[in-house]
């Protein structure tokens, strides 16, 4: 373990990943709760619901009708945040000028899609077994493959069997225009703005960089500079490897840790132990060991409090277009950011101070990756049929 | 109104005090809303709840017995984030090597307060009248001034009348080291994790310089260099008044504004119209000015959908200790996060997007200042004696 005085005192740490600090507060835990209470989660859902737009043969607001398939089906989004086409617009303001100061907007375009991860509705990812997350695996990297801009160098390794569709549902196409970022992610439960039940995932590519991947990314290359060609998060693995105190799980290419760094209550982060830019890059093998991994997590945290755990997880990898320095310094990775504390019902808020000073956090990241290593094994419920 | 194109197509906003931005999505309020739904919160409460550790003469956890205070009470939280003493701590780590690298912690001190607003249980800042509010500013003041570094430019203006206890249950004391940063702010509604309906604010202060005050006072040293000496947010509130877009409420010293960047749907920010500092530097009238402000946005939220709104509320200024030129920079300004979007039971969620990539948000902050133009007046509720 760490330096058991971090186990009392408080104290920040620092995010090498996205240059900024944390507040751990571990002495904080003893603090009554009589705030709001998170409902359980898991009532018994049908393995069909009618009712829900995800399900085989459903009918969606657009007016389409789902078709009937087995595993992953992907769609663009009903109601996407961003478009392929909108009218132009450019800031009538001059840069110098007072109003160019201050309202600087610029347009986004871009592409939603809605992933599903299984033709039943009723279960989660964590009851799913690694080869049944595979094919969830196998339709992101298509869909990146598919999105990848013709001058990176990424798309060299657009492998005949990567490209889309190697699922007969999932309905790319071919974008409008190249797109710079794509970010996959889940949100799972009510307790993070899921409305849907129905195991699902989305993708939202867009022109722009987002904030956070724009944050690593400079970091990675910073790193990248300064230790003559070193891979920070490919160091860091080796790290945690050898200090054996944060690790959830392993396997021959991915960690399950809980980082150093984490702000979430059992915040989790899946990182390979060599340099994998992109989805792309995994060999078959490589695929399998990821869907082990997310398997391994998404059980875990299950077992935790014996409930359906709240999460949103997301997919930080090499942009679709950047310069070789950016698609060489990126590393895939997967974080997982889950808002339960102490049970099935009582949360971690960030709230007033979190927002208004810094992310704060109450147990140590040491503390929560033991009590995610003592719940591996058989996940605590039945499968529902 | 700014471009109306902007009210259609999806687009990013910068945020120059953070240097940040935001992702603006306004076609998406169409969507319908099948997820979680918050509890429209207004239980009728007691005047005194006999239970409750706020409540004047009721017994805390600590032992301690709250005294019959009439408006505000300060005492030191006994469940405090950090501390003003505890062990020593210095990394094990050379700063070149790999743990060195990657396992970066330091210590932080400080103090925690609690704050009440009142002796009643079962009102909030909405019900208030800008007189009673007038009460916690001075509070607030107070407690700022306790802690302001004698090495401060505004040590000098500390008057006599601003010296606590002006207010005879204000358990200040005198700080065992020069803390760098208090953040005054306030949880209110469960939503945004409060677990205590009595009326309440807290405050954090840190041998640190959290995060965001940071970021913010880097935008706000830059822009002051890079203007020949002119104030971002003097500026800003400035184009807010004249383009008259974005602007809720005005008093002859504050703004109230959506600002161009609000990241929460009815986002707002209390802003000086001339270079103030920190609290120290409001006059007695600008004190009033500013109880004012509190009292609109207050009422105009709980008006705005018939509820008790939930927010974070926040004030960033000069810090406490800091070099001239931080003091000189820092504006006085309030934030508010309010999560509600539609309705009393529904919110917005910052999750797997936000949380990954960058915040969005659906409808437009001109059209928020819009619906919050039209709350004005009494409030909707009867106070309840
Ligand atoms: O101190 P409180 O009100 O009990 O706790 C609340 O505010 C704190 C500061 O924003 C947060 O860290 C807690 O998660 C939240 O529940
Ligand atoms: O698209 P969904 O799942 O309906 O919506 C959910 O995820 C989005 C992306 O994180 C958020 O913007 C929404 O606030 C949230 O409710």
């Amino acid at each position: 373990m760490p330096d058991k005085i971090l186990d009392d005192i408080s104290h920040r740490r620092f995010n090498p990943l996205r240059g900024s600090w944390i507040l751990v507060s571990p002495h904080r835990t003893k603090r009554p709760w009589q705030g709001q209470q998170e409902s359980p989660g898991l009532i018994e859902l049908p393995v069909y619901d009618p009712s829900c737009y995800l399900c085989p043969g459903n009918k969606r607001a657009s007016g389409d009708t789902n078709p009937n398939y087995k595993d992953t089906f992907v769609f663009v989004n009903d109601f996407s945040a961003v478009k392929e086409s909108q009218e132009e617009y450019t800031s009538p303001d001059p840069p110098g000028s007072l109003p160019g100061r201050f309202l600087k907007a610029e347009p986004v375009q871009g592409k939603c899609y809605v992933l599903t991860f299984s033709a039943a509705h009723n279960i989660t990812l964590a009851d799913m077994s690694p080869a049944e997350i595979l094919a969830i695996v196998r339709t992101w990297t298509d869909i990146y493959t598919a999105h990848i801009s013709p001058e990176s160098p990424l798309a060299a390794l657009a492998r005949p069997t990567h490209l889309p569709p190697s699922n007969p549902h999932t309905e790319v196409g071919t974008p409008k225009e190249q797109y710079r970022w794509m970010q996959i992610f889940e949100n799972k439960g009510a307790a993070m703005g899921c409305s849907n039940p129905h195991p699902h995932g989305q993708i939202w590519t867009t022109t722009s960089l987002p904030e956070e991947p724009a944050l690593e990314l400079e970091q990675l290359r910073k790193y990248h500079r300064e230790q003559g060609g070193g891979h920070m998060l490919v160091d860091y693995a080796r790290l945690e490897r050898e200090k054996n105190e944060r690790v959830v799980f392993q396997n021959e290419t991915f960690l399950v840790i809980c980082p150093w760094w984490a702000t979430w209550p059992f915040e989790t982060m899946i990182l390979p132990v060599k340099h994998i830019r992109s989805l792309i890059d995994l060999t078959e093998t490589e695929q399998r060991h990821l869907a082990e991994a997310i398997a391994e997590v998404t059980r875990r945290y299950d077992n935790l409090f014996e409930t359906s755990f709240p999460y949103s997880m997301g997919i930080h990898q090499a942009p679709l277009a950047g310069s070789d320095e950016e698609i060489e310094c990126s590393s895939l990775h997967l974080h997982f950011y889950p808002p339960l504390l102490r049970s099935a019902t009582v949360r971690k808020f960030l709230v007033g101070y979190e927002m208004m000073a810094e992310p704060q956090r109450d147990i140590t990241p040491e503390q929560a990756t033991l009590k995610l290593q003592n719940c591996g094994g058989e996940l605590y419920r039945k499968r529902i049929q």
